[in-house]
């Protein structure tokens, strides 16, 4: 017997269907000798229907009251989880995040978690109930209801199975846990038995959409071992957890690409301190988020700085940097480019095996893959390439390092 | 400057505009000066498709989690009407009834309201600000979301104002107040500038739709003042108060018919004890609701039981009387009667004038009308006649009584 924690998202309880097929599943589990505790979010579609309400009524909607109507879509879906479990027979309550003693503070539409007051659930765990709990919410030192944004269901998830101490936290979701690579690019991707907090954390930075980084901190901060698994199948999914010494003997876990990248070169900047702080600042300012700055200074004397950013910002950026060029002086000039691919490959065996670096850029080079810029970090490199050889580049890294096959 | 507890029900707050609408009401109040509190239902329609959804997923909901999933709808109309005040300006916030410290006991889906901790809200009102309360819920001592039933907004209304010690509860709905007599039936029917508490529970028993019962009784036992008003205009309604002596001056205050009545007559029951509880007990395990009774010995020496119930009730009725006929002896038989109507009058004058029963039925002998059954209590007369003469009865009392005319 063991005590489960499980988390459903939107689309998981998109339908009254799919409300069904959770009960079952976690019938199932309960049929087995598990205590089971379920965090759920809202069912599809309805967060955006709320939203939609509230523009009926208010130009710049609330954030306080946003939350007092947002967080109606997940009540809603814990009693409708729950009479579904009540329908097949299993003893099972309901608990809103505020009952559940979920506390939050921080700002609302994006509190933060800071305790939970595990009483009521274990209660109602220890009377053999299976206890549904309302995802993305909690309520404050006031008693205010406060939503947690983005990715705030899967946070739910790995608070409560931190609070009950969980044997088990599965976040059950559309896709089937964490793979080498995006299985639509790398045809021998392979999912992976397990990853490191660190290592996911690294892949959602590039691009590896599986859940949100806010969750996986959390889970490492308070040490959750969770697993990534779909909500479709009964296939084991990608257990995401500390890292073990067993974990450095494989050098790279996984692979990740981003697309529609745009670059800006200024050359020609007068090396003289803050002069990369004028620039970044003035980017900041027009909310532009940058991904990868590379600096150095040219054989003239003169510094340059690249950064990459979204296509869609290019634009932008350009405009942003017109008066600041000015500034820099005669000899400054901007380039830009888009159509530019990114790749990083991820992996916590980068800390204890050397060459890493020159045998992916060995691949690549082999591969008439020509790179442009180039940032690491201890645990990732990512190069840009042409975006019409992203592909290509993310297969052949893919097999250079041996990840169509499982580790020996 | 007065503290106001405004209620709208859920037509009020039906659609969006009529959710700006109730704020550009409620702000009208705030520009005077005056401190607000306003309670408010779900949302037209709303109630009616959570209770679908329910359906969807439980043959049989379960209470407790109809209550999680009912409650939301006030929740969603809550942070509306917020938003639309705060749209103009406004300073408001929303609170759920377990955050206006409305506790409750009981049932679930019908559970009664214990007492209201307002310190809450008095802050908020302290601070200048309006607030928006959840009607129809509260929390009970397990922490448990609980609904209070039809009606349950308007209790809660009447409960906020007696813990908040409003000066005045206004209850907005879709009638004008409380009228003389319904006036589509009689059409001089004048709204009444006020009425005692016991005279509206006795109208709202013999027919008169205006609020549950449940919330006058409420009322009365806080001796909270109301006033049932329209939300469609600014008119006054009509202030329902504890009785006082000018009140007794007007000998009834209002008419009011039941249509649709049936009526079944048991003669030659022998004279026994025991036997009208034999009758009723087999109605009541029928669960028909039964109104009048009547009693009596026949010259014959036999007892003879007459009782009126809804036309929709009498084949059931005489199902389960059949075998209890046979008990009754050889002499029992049974006669029933549809297409009957019943006029009542009430008020509280009659304590002090005599001669009212002969003045009403003086009244309808003159205008041929032919009186049935009758039964009083100390504030009423109720009496059957013919259905198809139901509304001319109503007119004839009703000038009889001078109620078309204002009290001198």
């Amino acid at each position: 017997m063991a005590l489960i924690v499980q988390k459903y998202g939107g689309t998981s309880v998109g339908s009254f269907d799919r409300i069904r097929n959770v009960a079952q599943r976690v019938k199932a589990l309960v049929v087995d000798g598990n205590q089971v505790a379920v965090v759920v979010s809202a069912m599809g579609g309805v967060t955006d229907q709320l939203l939609a309400m509230a523009k009926q009524v208010s130009s710049n909607p609330p954030e306080r009251e946003m939350d007092v109507l947002l967080s109606t879509g997940e009540q809603q879906s814990i009693s409708l989880v729950t009479m579904a479990l009540l329908e097949l027979g299993v003893p099972t309550v309901s608990l809103t995040g505020s009952q559940a003693g979920l506390h939050t503070s921080g700002t609302h539409t994006r509190a933060r978690i800071d305790n939970i007051d595990a009483t009521i659930t274990n209660k109602y765990l220890e009377e053999g109930k299976v206890v549904i709990v309302a995802g993305f919410q909690g309520v404050n030192e006031e008693g205010l209801i406060q939503t947690l944004g983005r990715g705030g269901s899967d946070l739910s998830a790995i608070a409560v199975a931190a609070s009950v101490h969980a044997d088990v936290c599965q976040i059950l979701t559309d896709v089937d846990g964490v793979y080498t690579a995006d299985p639509r690019v790398v045809k021998d991707a392979r999912k992976l038995p397990e990853i490191s907090y660190d290592e996911l954390l690294e892949l959602a930075s590039v691009g590896t959409k599986v859940m949100q980084s806010r969750s996986v901190e959390f889970a490492k901060k308070y040490g959750v071992k969770f697993e990534v698994r779909s909500s479709l199948n009964n296939n084991p999914g990608t257990i995401v957890t500390e890292e073990h010494d067993s974990m450095e003997s494989v050098v790279i876990r996984g692979v990740s690409i981003e697309r529609s990248q745009a670059r800006v070169t200024i050359i020609g900047i007068p090396d003289e301190p803050g002069m990369s702080a004028r620039i970044l600042g003035a980017l900041a300012e027009a909310e532009i988020n940058i991904d990868m700055i590379v600096s150095n200074i040219a054989h003239d004397g003169f510094a340059r700085h690249s950064f990459t950013m979204h296509t869609n910002d290019l634009g932008r950026a350009q405009a942003a940097l017109k008066p600041v060029l000015a500034d820099l002086g005669p000899t400054a000039q901007i380039e830009s480019e888009a159509g530019i691919g990114k790749l990083s490959v991820v992996g916590i065996g980068m800390r204890s095996h050397s060459g890493v670096a020159a045998q992916m850029f060995t691949a690549l080079g082999a591969a008439g893959i020509n790179i442009g810029m180039i940032t690491t970090s201890e645990i990732k490199i990512s190069v840009t390439v042409d975006e019409v050889q992203i592909e290509d580049a993310a297969r052949v890294v893919h097999t250079a390092f041996n990840l169509d096959r499982p580790p020996a």
